[in-house]
């Protein structure tokens, strides 16, 4: 992803440095947490978006800074969140906040990062669609979450379900980041709405691959072991597609219904979703994304940042990583 | 405490159907669990002094409504997270989310509280201040309860670090309330910083009591188990009294930095602490912050809310629940 970043380069590194900064805490226990989960990488997507829609309406790199750096913050503690809850053990190859430290301050750690975001996120008097677009993205993640959580192990969901899940889960957010970066330097309505639409689209196709690579990846590019979907009992498109194909009653069902599954049962059950055809199912329905975020972008002015987000929504539907 | 809140009755119901309403969600499982927190009481303090604190400057309930809520919101979200950290099973004599719903849901329906919150804020445009404090205030309550987990089984903690832990745990939000109310109402610094120093120091005060209350009260009127601060390891200030007269290598501290207590060692450390005089010269020491929580009133246009904070002042003092 990185190369697609090389138009924006110094300026993320600006959002990096300003991400160190914010997380500096009086109490070491902070400072140590927050820094351990900077080094742990991350692509960091949502600062891209910020600063790319901020590119087609006056750019102005110090009001978009700390947007960038607030909407990387409720990703991280969305993050942290999450590990508290699926109990994974390592996430980008590195051990969890919640491997380290626990469940109870991953809790509090997650929340701190929240509300550090809302500390920047205050600044934005002057464009109450910050905040307002903010909390509104925030209340349903925590929904896609919950939705998530109790419908683990059910086999019985649909596309739609699926759809709305990952759509509050990860596209509000990405949608947030590439309209606000515009919003937040003054840019109409015609420019900031069709690129958070641009955002949705690129969001639901990132999220469709993620669960795509979950399935097939090679799991020393991916950082995490293949199939930990399927092991938490979370039903992800490719799996959707399958237990269609083979029904309900069938051993796939049978397999992903299971709370505790041996790790003969994960592998037999990743096998008959990639022998079904599911893989390219849910490869062609991230292309539609991908399609309609594109269209989105003949909306804005053209400038050179146009074909960047371009190629970046091509590059979500053949990412390895 | 209702005794006190009589004057506002209305007002305060008024909260209570707007903070349903919000809680209202799409999915049923939200519902729930915010109908569970709401219907396990509270004394909805917070909502009360924003609408106190109004009170002294054009008080309009409209415009105070959905700060009220919010207030109530972080002070709920706090509580959810709380509850993952400690494991304490019961709150206000009711099981907690996390007993009935477990850790994960717990985690998610926190931050669900806290951005359903912020929902609420955004609405505050025209009063800048209102996102400025509470933001600060959310992040310092955080590292709050960080440092309350990190400090706990610690029975080297001296009085300067109780007082900073339950000044960000618990009176920051407490003075939020009381200034923010006011300061929606267009009120000057005047009336409104006051306000805040009497939130401050009847936090302070509130919490002290809190804490000995966990070391003396009756079981039944609490609505949970007496002593479960020294179970969790919470070191609060009755405890550090006492330890300092009894030194760190006495029988207090062993059996007080113990991780795993039995229920004879845990009567047998409050035992000690009831007799070495620790209860009173705790209660001397919230009745200090009562004097100066009152005094600052003597900033405030001379109506009759101001003689119930006074009161409300003096209830925190000799509250039993």
């Amino acid at each position: 992803m990185l190369e697609l970043f090389k138009e924006i380069k110094d300026d993320l590194l600006a959002v990096e440095i300003e991400l160190r900064e914010v997380l500096q805490a009086q109490y070491p226990i902070l400072t140590e947490t927050s820094m351990h989960l900077l080094n742990a990488g991350g692509k960091r997507l949502r600062p891209a978006l910020v600063l790319y829609g901020a590119k087609f309406y006056q750019f102005n790199l110090e009001k978009v800074i700390p947007l960038a750096v607030s909407l990387e913050l409720i990703h991280m503690a969305s993050l942290v969140h999450d590990d508290v809850v699926d109990a994974s053990m390592t996430r980008r190859g590195t051990p969890t906040v919640k491997a380290v430290w626990g469940n109870s301050i991953s809790t509090h750690i997650g929340t701190f990062l929240f509300a550090k975001s809302l500390v920047l996120i205050a600044k934005y008097e002057d464009t109450p669609l910050v905040s307002k677009v903010l909390s509104d993205a925030s209340v349903k993640m925590c929904e896609g979450e919950i939705q998530q959580i109790s419908s683990s192990f059910d086999v019985h969901q649909n596309l739609k379900d699926y759809l709305y899940r990952i759509s509050r889960k990860t596209a509000l957010l990405i949608a947030a980041s590439a309209q606000l970066g515009a919003a937040a330097c003054g840019a109409p309505r015609g420019i900031h709405l069709p690129l958070r639409r641009y955002g949705h689209n690129l969001g639901m196709a990132f999220q469709i691959t993620d669960d795509i690579l979950d399935i097939v990846a090679d799991q020393s590019q991916l950082g995490k072991p293949v199939g930990s979907d399927l092991r938490q009992g979370i039903i992800t498109l490719p799996v959707i597609y399958a237990l269609s194909r083979c029904g309900p009653r069938g051993r796939l069902a049978e397999l992903v219904g299971k709370v505790e599954k041996s790790e003969e049962e994960v592998q037999e059950a990743l096998q008959i979703v990639r022998d079904c055809g599911a893989v390219n199912y849910s490869f062609e329905i991230a292309r539609k994304y991908i399609t309609k975020a594109k269209r989105e972008l003949n909306c804005l002015p053209r400038i050179p940042t146009r074909s960047t987000l371009g190629m970046a929504a091509d590059f979500v539907g053949i990412r390895k990583f």
